[in-house]
Parts: structure tokens; sequence; C-alpha cells
């Protein structure tokens, strides 16, 4: 009897890997962590914070608003500075499409993947997610009983060839039907850190359009932006809102990473009837996310403070990316294969065939034991009976992890996988 | 085709009645709003939220955890703070149940009502509410499909007899396998500022433990204690966490309704297996609340802030209230019958036999012509069958009017009311 009184939902939410991540963390107090997303933390703007707030809550005329109810949808000048600000990113001259209107503000991005999985999609559906993807939205697929087919992914976005291969196989075998949306972490991916490029955004939605008929509903791309402004080399991609498929993207931004990430506000810009629905949802949510976070970032946007820490920020991660990198040129086997970060938190290490990375695995835990932790790469791949799941790759973070640590770690792990690496080559 | 993408959930769940009332002030500038929700905006603590915040960004130790991400569960010293908080509101001397590791930061208590029916509750499951309740609540079942029984409401809580009655019908009919929970506003309820004695929580979980063994599964206690610290006459009662039934008591509460209302900081305090599944849930709505926003409650409990402003919120509320207890007095026909409120923000006022109050009514369409706005009664009462919907009374909130607007309003309505007396008493 002790737990017949959960629901289904309950059930099926597994501890998240991120809350295990995090207790590993604790448990070892001399670890060195590559495991954290977190953003850096000599660079959270703590005294932009503190002015900006300070000048929020001085007046009665902007603190009072602070500090009350508000609407459900998010404060309109948010709204309104969030879709220029998107529409600027994208560089198009017509507001149709970045309208505050379509857009809602969330308790940072992850709320509303959530509620989008809640308005698009009923148990046994079906989301087509990038191979590998962002563990955690797969904690809200299993959570809803959705099922995941994982899209291969190339090192400038998913594989176009397979899409349709995985379409046309769910077409002939009628589970077209269930297939509710493509979920793209579309910059610096979480957790490869490639990015999908503009060309294969628009292509994808061309794809999806096609199948829409055997599908009998509208499939949508959710577009994951959340790490798109902590760009360090290279140029912007612009977003699927400026596909000629507008009317079928999702896009979800977050003002977390690039700024206070305490302060944990998101955003999405939606087409009906998705825009309806997922603000129904967040109705019964929290009607509305705090007003006080939302004065905050208004302000920052108002007043040029978030674009001014933005170059700071990215010389940052600039100098944390070329860090590991080096310390993985210097203490990694010459056969692991990794890219090179161009924006981002995340380095993805691939290792040689036959040694694995996976919780289970010899390397996970002396790495372990020696202090230095890293997320393995089969947690960010869906159940997908199609393939075997990967278990020789490791997602290495830059973000959380300060400037010394990072060499220091890097040699912890290089050192393990040199140890394992000998092991392997035993005859 | 149009909206078939969209999932059960969303299909069931439609516009709150918050969102078309908030529309409705919009949509008439010269309203008096006796229908909003809001605290009230004179004493939101401005000065101490300004300076609390200022001393937590300007070190260092204090800003950077403020500034990034945390833990799903909540910050540490908050999670104990609250605990502790609690605990002393009941004075209890066992700190058993008053403990931090039962106890998670949400995102308003709002987030912890949706993520307790998630844990909790599947399609077609029975909740028993208050009749009536909290409004938004009843979005939340609606949404996910439950069905809610209403219990009647005597003034000092839920009739006893009328859940044991409930509870015998549904032993009977086989409905009670699926009845998961009770959900009491338990102080100064929303919408009829009634107060359930302690003597009646006790004996209501009494009740249900005895009906557990014909349901198959524990049956808990959903105490929503929102409204506790807005207490301006009488005595605290203790919260169903110090009954003998604890493990069956899921204990909510707020901080925005008592100190800043727009960080929308709550918390809930849960037995296991609840405690667990939220926390999990909650891993995937936002893996945890704002860290600024925690930082901020700490501080203001730790300081004493939040304790200094206690006295003055109720000196508020109480002159408020009895502003709008006079003008009722002087401009309400005396056919219709009020509580006067000790606490909260509202008062239920009953209007004669054969008067409606509906969204449909001619005195709620009238009061809008006429510039005033109050929640139709209705709305506050669940589909449930075994009773017809009450439609003649009214929530009048003196919350968020200001003095000036408190009579005034209530003038208009008065004026309303008469003439639909009148009327209505014509041979």
């Amino acid at each position: 009897m002790k737990n017949s009184a959960l629901s289904q939902l309950a059930h099926r939410t597994s501890e998240p890997a991120i809350s295990w991540l995090m207790k590993l963390t604790l448990d070892h107090p001399k670890l060195v962590s590559l495991a954290a997303g977190f953003t850096d933390n000599e660079s959270l703007p703590l005294k932009e914070t503190r002015e900006l707030l300070d000048t929020v809550l001085s007046s009665p005329r902007r603190g009072r608003p602070a500090l009350q109810y508000g609407s459900t949808t998010g404060d309109p000048l948010l709204r309104e500075l969030t879709a220029a600000h998107t529409q600027s990113e994208d560089a198009q001259r017509s507001a149709r499409v970045y309208d505050p209107a379509r857009t809602i503000i969330t308790g940072g991005s992850q709320q509303l993947l959530y509620m989008t999985a809640e308005a698009l999609c009923d148990p046994g559906d079906i989301v087509l997610v990038e191979d590998p993807t962002y563990f955690v939205f797969l904690g809200i697929t299993a959570s809803h009983g959705l099922r995941c087919r994982g899209i291969r992914l190339a090192h400038d976005g998913i594989d176009l060839a397979h899409l349709e291969d995985v379409l046309g196989e769910l077409k002939r075998s009628g589970g077209l039907r269930r297939v509710k949306m493509l979920y793209l972490v579309s910059y610096f991916q979480n957790p490869t850190g490639r990015t999908t490029s503009f060309a294969k955004k628009q292509a994808a939605l061309e794809l999806l359009r096609q199948y829409e008929r055997a599908a009998g509903h509208p499939i949508f791309l959710l577009e994951d932006a959340a790490y798109r402004e902590l760009r360090f080399a290279g140029e912007d991609e612009r977003s699927a809102l400026a596909t000629d498929f507008a009317d079928r993207v999702i896009y979800t931004g977050t003002y977390s990473k690039p700024f206070a990430t305490g302060a944990r506000v998101g955003f999405g810009i939606l087409p009906e009837p998705v825009f309806t629905a997922v603000s129904r949802i967040k109705g019964n949510h929290d009607f509305g996310t705090s007003n006080l976070l939302q004065q905050l970032l208004s302000r920052a946007l108002e007043s040029g403070a978030y674009e001014r820490h933005l170059p700071v920020l990215r010389q940052r991660y600039a100098a944390k990316a070329t860090r590991m990198v080096n310390a993985i040129r210097k203490h990694f086997p010459p056969k692991v294969k990794w890219d090179d970060p161009r924006g981002g938190l995340y380095v993805w290490a691939q290792l040689p065939p036959r040694m694995k990375s996976g919780v289970k695995s010899k390397l996970f835990q002396t790495a372990l034991k020696r202090d230095v932790l890293y997320v393995p790469g089969e947690l960010c791949y869906c159940d997908d009976a199609a393939r075997r799941t990967p278990n020789r790759e490791m997602r290495l973070s830059f973000g959380g992890a300060n400037d010394n640590e990072i060499p220091i770690g890097i040699a912890r792990l290089g050192k393990v996988i040199e140890e394992a690496t000998v092991k392997s080559n035993r005859p």
C-alpha cells in the first residue's frame, strides 16, 4: 500500500541525474566537478544586479509593481523587450513573428520546456530529439510517459537524412500520428557544444511539414536557444523563427545563462494554439513569474547593462574554454576526440573504441575515486531501440569549475583515461 | 486539424477566471476592482527588500550563491528557517515533523499545489474540496481530469458530518479507491475568510484514516495555509502538522502574502513518499526556485525584518477590513449576510434568496457597467452533481483596492444590489 497513493506520473518520474551528480559533489569535498552545468561564478553580475534592483526598489512607481502580483504571461515591458531583443538577434525587419503578444515570461527556459510537453503531449506520444540531447529534457519526457526517437547529430546539427528516415519509418509503422515535435538545442548544444545551422533548421521544418498530412496534425519544432548568447567564436545563426515556418516554431531562451543566473528568468515565443495552451497551463503552475525578477531583467535590458555584460562574459568563457582545451591536449591520450567549443559551457569528448564512460564503468568509478566528476555521455541519450546507447563519451563543463580547477580536473581525468587505455590495449 | 496537436491536458485547461477578471479590469479604466486577490500596495516592504537585497549582493560570499543555480529542493538555510518558522507558529517542541529534510521551497505555494496534484492524481481520481474553495485550485483539478466533491463549509471549517457522508457514499459506490486527498484552505479561507479549527483538522484526519483501508492507499490532507499570517483578530490555530497524523499532512505556506508578494516564494512540508515525488517533479519543472529570491527571504527571516513587518501588515489589513465592513453596513441592504473577517483578504457576502450573483447574472453585468467588479461566488464551487451550484454569493477583496476605492466600490455595489432587491420584491 505504501506507494500506491502516487500517480502514474510520479511513478514515471525518477531521480534526476542532476540530483545525484550534485550529491556526489557534496559527498566528495575535494572533488573537481566538470559535471555541473553551472555558470562562471566570477563573472556573475553582482554589482550590476545590486544597482538595478536598487533603482527598481527606490521608487514606488517601479517598486510596487515589482513587489506585487502581476499577470500570468509576464510583465508587458519585459515581453516587449524580449521580443525586440530576439528580433534584433535574428536581424529581422518584420516584427510580425517577434510579437510581445506571442511572448511569455517563464521560470527559466526549463519551465517552458515542461509546459510545452504538457501542452502538446499525451502519454505514448513521440518526441524526436537530438542524439544525444539535454538530459533534463529526457526527464520531462519520461515523466509524461512519452517515447523519444534520437536523430543523429552531425557537427553542424541533426542529420537530415536520418530525420527523413525516422519520419518515413514512423509513417510506415503508424507511429507518425503520435509525433508531436522535434526538440533541438540549437546553439552550442548541451551536451555536445554543436550548433545547428540556419539552413538545417529551415530544411528540418520543411521535412516536418511534408509529414504533417500523414500525421494528421501540426508537428512543431521546439527550439531551445539557452546557450545562444554564450558565443565566443564564429557568427550567430538566425533562429528558426526567421524561417518560412514560424507558425510551427516554439522558441525558448533564457536570461539565466548570459546574465544573473540565480534570477532564473526565461521566455518563450510561441505560435497558436500553443501560446494559449501554455499560458493557461502557466495560470495553474504559478499564475506568473516573480515580478521582482522581471523588473530586474527589464531594467537590465532597458539600461544597456545586459548588453554591456555580454562581451565580459564571452571573453571569460573563451578563456576558460581555451584553458580546458589546452589541458585536454596536454593530458588526454591522443586517441580521445573532441570539438573545440565556440560557445556554451561544454566540451564533448569521445573515448577510443571499446572504452566505456558510463555510470557503472570502471573509468567513471575510478575518476570519482581520484576526485574528478564528469557527466557520462550515456545519460544524454534517449531510450531508442533503433540503436545501442553509446557509452564512450563524456560531457566536460568549463562553466562552474574555476581557473585552477579546470587543468587539475582534466589532468586527473587524463591520467585515469591513460591508465584505462593501457589496460585495454593489453594483448 | 487546427488544434489536434494539443494534449488532453491542454484541452481540459480552460482560461482561468483570474485572467478574464484581470482583462475586465484593464478594459474598464475607471473600474474599482474588489475582485483581484492582490495584497495591499501601501504596505509592501520596499525599503526592507531593497536593504536586504543590498546586503545579499554586496558580498561575494552571499551574492554569488544568490546569482548562481542551486539545488532543486531549495537553499538549505531557507529550508531550515522555514521549518523552524512553521514549528514556532505551531508552538511544538518536537522538531521531528518540522524537518528541513521534509521542506521544499517552491515558486509560490501555487506551484506546490500543482505538483502535489501531479504527484498524487491520475485522470479520473477524486479530490475532496471545501464547498466553496480556491478557484485556481479548481483550475488545476480540471486540467488534470480530476473529479471533485464539495464538502460543506461551516463557520469554523468543513462540516465533518458531511465529510463522513461523502466518504461513506464513495465507499458504497466504489469511488473511494479514487480518492487521493482532501484540500483545505485552512486559515481565512479564499473565498469565505473562514478558519478551520485545529480540532476539526484532527477529526478530519481521523475520518480519512478510517477510510484508508477501504481506499487501499493513504488519503492525504493538503493544508493550504497561504493566509495564515494575515491574521488581525483572534488566536492562531495550530496546523494539521501538529495533529497525530502528520504523516498524512501536506502543508503549504507562502512568503508572498505576508512579505514581498512579487518575490513569489512559497514552500511545502511533506511526508514521504510525497516529498520525494514532488522533489523529482520539481527537478523537471525548474530544478529549483530562484536563488536570488531565496537569499532575500533567508535574510528577511534571519534579520528579523520579516517578523517586524507582520504587525505593520496586520494593522493595515485590519483597518482595510473595517473600512469595507463599515461600508457594507452602510450601503448594502439589510438582507445581505456576511462574516466579519478576522484575517486574510476577503469578505464573503451572501445575497438574499432568489437573487443571483453569477457571471451571467443581471447583477454582475450591471455592477460592471457601474464600474465595480467582484468575484462571483459560483466560480468557487466545484462541479459536483450532488448539489446545485450556489449562485448568490460574492467574494469581495479588501487587499488590492486602496482606502478610497473600498467605500466607493462598496457604495456602487450596494446601489446595484438595492435596485435588484426592489425589483425581485415586486409583486
